[in-house]
């Protein structure tokens, strides 16, 4: 199958490239390296050293004999994905390509309006293009489980059947997103619904949960094709900051009382849960939701996870609790849905601890990068609009909440 | 109160200044033209002559001695925007600046991203700017009955209290919106519904329905007071092109079956409604959704009206149904609410009949200048993405629809 992945330099879609490449899919690729860009601008930088797309290319090259088509630009400029939606003719697009994090789409109005509109932009170029040019071919977008928000019922995937006032019907499951990021995701979604309508394009929303990890099994032995590690408050997701945090002896930092609720995944495993979507498309018209995670956890269980390993491995950390400079809820009843990935076979790899244990293992080698720029680690981004560092809970700081 | 409406030039925004100052309210607008060049990239202009912005402000004065302050310029300009809520102050934001047109955001992917860009960024652009300068002020939102769809149950106002597998909440209401214009109004919609949430803002969100008519009070005995009125397939809406097809005897045109019904309302009840939500304000933090209609009516009775009035008015003109250019469901269950506004007191305040009348009356005077852009009458912007002349149903022309 020919994939063109929009966002192919990001923590997954290098990776993605790397699995479907060596499952003999002909892989192409588009990025602007926005996220290596986004990550300084949070004043951080990857924690595991990665190489630039170029020396990946090479690499790939030397290590595994396979090439991978590159193109460098703009996702949100038609013309130039037009062009190549129509030179590589993609059986499938995965994409991959949007601002991927809450608090940098909650700095201020200007980021706010930025996140959004390059996320629905980058969206409709590939659903026009692929409209006028590859009918046919699959969309894969990439969405997250925090369009659903916390409702207090099960969240089923995607559509649900109730029966309201006496009349039945199959409606889209409302949407309570938790910042400006997670709407613009709903927006694609609502977009990307609209288009398989209308145009009869073949759609996989996928929700996905929040992905840690640092290897896959095709990185392994050649750091060159290592896939970026983030830590800071903007890029970094919760186990992936726990082990950062673990690793330079700084506590490990729930956010409020810390009984928020995810659902996760390790990072091979949403390899294999994109490849199972790519691999099954869906038929011609169709628009489906995928909740794609292994588990839901409490943020509080997982820092306890990482400290139990860490300590293991004779690294001795604390769980201390920030003030939450997010508003959302921190007791609160979760129960996704997720079976439509385990009805294609999906099979979860590792548990959690044993995850941990080879992460911690892999950033130990890099304590010093992480310590250079251990001050991302605190969020300073708050919900509220306010630009101030938060505090442990019931220190004497300056209080950011409202 | 001050009231600062955005979009003040518009269709709605021009009568409601004139109803608002009326009642003794210190109004400011915003406008850039944007409305008048839409219509003339549709290759129409508005069937009643209306004058400039600064004419209108003239009138005003002289008519009625009453002053509007205006600012020309673009409310996706935040450093505009912010300026215009730090010097006027206003207790209320009505926001009617963004592009109202369906057809016109399906023309092709440019269209598509700009009518989405323009009206999401304009409403984040009040939002932060409310946030940081008029927290306490209200945000009355234009959104339309048109993001609901037509789901096969009745339709609440936002929100609705639903079991599902054992468990009850109160959850926005699903939305199926039929255009990339009717999107965007969700996914503004959604915005503000968080911004409430998170910044304590308080907001109005109204789902209109379908407006019609040529008249409010204010506007009577004085031209140049006169509001723009659109009869091209974009811009105009199903009775007020019924209306100027009458006057020319051109053809009256449902589309498709004609069986699609939707929520009406004179231009004068939009007018008392708007001015029930203003005077009648939410609480701090509070999202509030009115479903803003008088009545449900299928477009086939519509245009069955108005060929039964303009006859009583010696028009002779025949209803011919033309080939469907949207996707949309042409038979359908219809029941939405519309409780809150009669709650404050709203008094639908004419029949269809009786304001159709008025309407042909006042657009006979002006049939040249429909019959000079008649062309505009008949649709050529297609769902499916083809941009060509839909023909009258069952007659042998080629075929736009899929």
């Amino acid at each position: 199958m020919k994939i063109l992945i929009a966002g192919i330099d990001g923590y997954l879609g290098w990776p993605l490239a790397l699995h479907l490449s060596g499952r003999g899919h002909e892989v192409g690729g588009i990025d602007m390296y926005l996220r290596r860009k986004w990550v300084e601008e949070m004043s951080s930088w990857s924690a595991l050293p990665i190489s630039s797309m170029p020396e990946r290319l090479v690499a790939l090259k030397e290590r595994h004999d396979r090439e991978i088509s590159f193109w460098e630009g703009d996702l949100t400029n038609y013309d130039f994905v037009e062009g190549i939606i129509r030179e590589f003719e993609p059986d499938a697009v995965v994409h991959l390509g949007e601002c991927p994090s809450a608090p940098y789409s909650m700095i201020d109005v200007h980021h706010a309006k930025w996140v959004q509109s390059n996320n629905v932009d980058s969206t409709f170029n590939l659903i026009f293009a692929m409209r006028d040019h590859r009918p046919e071919a699959h969309l894969l977008k990439l969405g997250t489980m925090g369009e659903y928000g916390t409702p207090g019922m099960p969240i089923p995937e995607g559509f649900f059947e109730i029966e309201y006032r006496g009349h039945k019907d199959r409606l889209p499951f409302p949407r309570q997103a938790g910042s400006w990021y997670h709407w613009s995701k709903v927006h694609g979604s609502n977009n990307i619904m609209f288009a398989c309508k209308i145009y009869g394009l073949r759609a996989t929303d996928i929700m996905q949960g929040v992905v840690f990890g640092t290897q896959t099994d095709e990185m392994a032995g050649d750091p060159r094709l290592l896939s970026r590690l983030d830590f800071d408050q903007a890029f970094g997701t919760a186990i992936n900051r726990f082990c950062c945090q673990a690793v330079i002896g700084h506590p490990l930092t729930p956010y409020g009382r810390g009984h928020q609720k995810r659902g996760f995944l390790p990072l091979r495993d949403s390899m294999q849960c994109f490849t199972l979507a790519l691999e099954n498309p869906p038929e011609h018209g169709e628009y489906r939701v995928f909740n794609q995670f292994h588990e839901v956890y409490d943020i509080v269980s997982l820092a306890n996870t990482v400290r139990e390993v860490s300590s293991d491995l004779g690294l001795d950390v604390e769980v201390r609790h920030l003030d939450n400079p997010r508003m959302e809820l921190e007791e609160h009843f979760y129960e996704p849905d997720h079976q439509h990935l385990l009805d294609l076979g999906y099979q979860p790899a590792h548990d959690v601890a044993t995850e941990v244990r080879m992460m911690v293992g892999d950033l130990i080698a890099h304590r010093d990068r992480i310590e250079a720029k251990k001050d991302a680690l605190v969020p300073d981004v708050n919900w509220s609009g306010r630009r101030s560092r938060v505090g442990f809970v019931g220190e004497q700081t300056v209080s950011t909440r409202d």
